[in-house]
């Protein structure tokens, strides 16, 4: 049944090929997002390696080459307003949650981009839910979430709940959860705000718990180089694979952060797509919040460096492995095993990582090889002990305070422009 | 050993009861506060039974009395330069942070409301935990949060984390949350925050799963009327058995909410104060984040309520209980097992809950019985599946949008004033 569907956060990696994915399958999209990222990229001195156009263009072009119309729409879905309008107006079978600050790093700069992630993420969910509550509470919250809320526990990590039996009583209960950044930390925060909407107001929701997606390229954007998604590689937007083939295709070592260890979920951008498509074929009933693992295969970081470098190798070009410090505060040597089951059983037929799609992602990006810049693939500039490198922000005593511009600073000389001493409205914190 | 102690939210209920005792103790007190919660009650159309002073006067009468001097310093936590300041300045050996939102039916009423508890409480404690990484990373942080993060499974609750065996595993991991309300939840929220800042950044925290706290009263604020702290009854902010006193000293029922069988702990506000010194008095280790349930005998609402009229009865003052419909969304009939050994360990005396505790507090109100308002009494305004009652706003549809005053609507007539559009500050959400 093709259904009335939102994409918030169409503007991003993922939230473009779900857009285009949802529509080619009879779908009616409406496409929303505040081209935030593309800001964030000019401040951080980031840029896609890809060249993406307009929102505008991509949809015309869309239309052009399949006859299938997206309706594009500007809007912050921090406006509580312009969300409301919005699923007033579309009434919408489902709503599809991209559009939050999705960066580990970004989160971990200082305290004004910690502050930033963690208000801009649980604003934009709660405008959302109460949205859904007031006009359309039958709509089918689909949520981006991520398997980096779980952390890594000690034990096997189930999908969202886990029955637990202590002192003779036995429950099932939201999985305990050791999230490792300010960014993760909102994910969580919105996977409670979520649970409780749901339990309290009859809403039904899909929080989608995602491992680390690779890939550049689905079905529909493989038909048109102009309707290409974003591809980062920088340490600050870019996941580790899609790092690691940029750096295989210019000659430069693949960079490991400490030992390399870190076991995570992966799964291809294809699958992404189809798994999105499934939870909006599948709903959960009235009043239900559900949880699924969304990744197919397991791989520690050191593997996955490994794996680059063998698919390189058998192309007879070396590739070298170096291990950094790690700048991020997390075991590097754990157990990890992860259930990853529904989706499977709602019919995901997964691509699984091998050689061939490694050398066809290096290949892409070798046609894009004079857009790479150095600088960003140099060590990482966040750190999580001390937040940025000085190149983020001044050195600075109490009253010299922490610069709080909530966007990076620009990248030439990687300066930051004047402090303005940024609060929540007074509003927010007092009356008068 | 004498410390010197920050107590942020120093105007509230149990902020000055706790000032007063720390500096009783010995210890050298900064009481902080922005007076919001004085102007909460002039928009809701609420006030403290027992009258209270400035924090003004109350500290210069303190010094009078006792020789013992309270630093008075009026700061919103979320002003981050403030804090950074008080923080640098004073370098506290323990910081007891109060300073939140604290009422459930308040960050129920609507968006805005839901959204200012979240935001302030986790843009405040965000601030308090990079001033301490910066200027006193060695400080102790004791952080006020609330048993209902746990909600009501059907487990016995551990404090704060649980040993769970699974599929031949083991590990101890975060107690599983299942918050009641938008205030509950932004507890949990701060309660992951804390505990990420400490396992990277190597701070050191308690945080107090506190109970309902009752009594008006302890040792320090005997001395004299003009030591008194807030004592609420009303439906928004007052708990549930000062509740009970206040209208069995005035006559009228007890209201239960729906059967009454809702379990919870409860503690008397003497004890409240010992526990943040005996916290304060035994440090956790540098690194460290731990969880003491605070409070001391746990009661379902219907057995308080039996406990009031039985009190009364005693004394020939026939006294009814009534069911009301309830306003919120939680179990009526449940399992109800937290442990609370940890404070008793290091040394608690509680005072349990007896009638002559309840006695007295009803004397102590028929003292103020002038100031009883009946109107705040009735029924509840706010309900957890529809907001607040028309009062709180207007009716809307999708252009008549939900004010989005973050304040509540001025008591008289409880009408709400011109919506104005208040979002993030731009550059919150998006950059150009």
């Amino acid at each position: 049944m093709p259904q009335r569907v939102i994409v918030l956060g169409a503007d991003g990696y993922l939230g473009w090929a779900t857009a285009l994915h949802l529509s080619a399958h009879g779908h009616d999209v409406v496409a929303v997002d505040s081209l935030v990222r593309r800001g964030w990229d000019r401040e951080c001195g980031t840029q896609s390696l890809i060249a993406i156009r307009t929102m505008g263009q991509r949809v015309k072009l869309w239309h052009a080459l399949t006859g299938h119309s997206i309706a594009w729409r500007r809007l912050d879905v921090c406006d509580a307003v312009g969300v409301r309008r919005l699923v007033a107006e579309t009434q919408p079978d489902t709503l599809v949650h991209f559009a939050e600050q999705r960066s580990a790093p970004f989160s971990m700069i200082d305290l004004p981009h910690a502050v930033m992630t963690q208000v801009n993420n649980l604003v934009g969910t709660l405008n959302i839910l109460f949205a859904l509550r007031d006009h359309a509470p039958q709509a089918h919250l689909v949520k981006l979430g991520t398997m980096g809320e779980y952390g890594t526990p000690n034990i096997d990590i189930e999908e969202g709940f886990i029955v637990i039996s202590h002192n003779g009583r036995t429950d099932r209960l939201p999985f305990p959860m050791q999230p490792g950044s300010f960014y993760h930390l909102s994910k969580l925060h919105d996977s409670h705000n979520i649970q409780f909407a749901c339990r309290v107001w009859g809403l039904r929701a899909t929080d989608l718990h995602q491992g680390v997606v690779y890939g550049a390229r689905t079905n529909e954007i493989s038909i048109h180089a102009g309707l290409s998604t974003r591809f980062d590689y920088d340490a600050i937007w870019g996941t580790v694979l899609n790092r690691f083939c940029v750096q295989a295709a210019v000659g430069l070592p693949l960079t490991v952060y400490g030992k390399g260890g870190q076991t995570r979920g992966f799964l291809d951008i294809r699958d992404t797509v189809a798994c999105i498509r499934l939870a909006l074929n599948n709903p959960p009933s009235a009043g239900e919040y559900r949880v699924f693992n969304q990744f197919t295969e397991q791989f520690s970081v050191k593997s996955l460096a490994e794996k680059v470098r063998d698919a390189r190798a058998a192309n007879r070009l070396p590739t070298s492995i170096v291990h950094l410090p790690n700048p991020r505060v997390e075991r590097e040597q754990h157990y990890y095993n992860a259930k990853h089951q529904k989706l499977l059983d709602l019919g995901l037929q997964p691509h699984y990582l091998g050689d061939t799609l490694i050398e066809s992602m290096i290949e892409l990006i070798e046609q894009h090889a004079s857009r790479v810049d150095p600088v960003v693939l140099e060590l990482p500039n966040v750190d999580w002990r001390r937040g940025g490198t000085p190149d983020w922000k001044r050195e600075k005593g109490p009253d010299q305070v922490e610069p709080v511009d909530v966007v990076s600073p620009r990248r030439h000389g990687r300066r930051s422009t004047p402090a303005t001493d940024w609060r929540p409205p007074a509003r927010l914190a007092q009356t008068r």
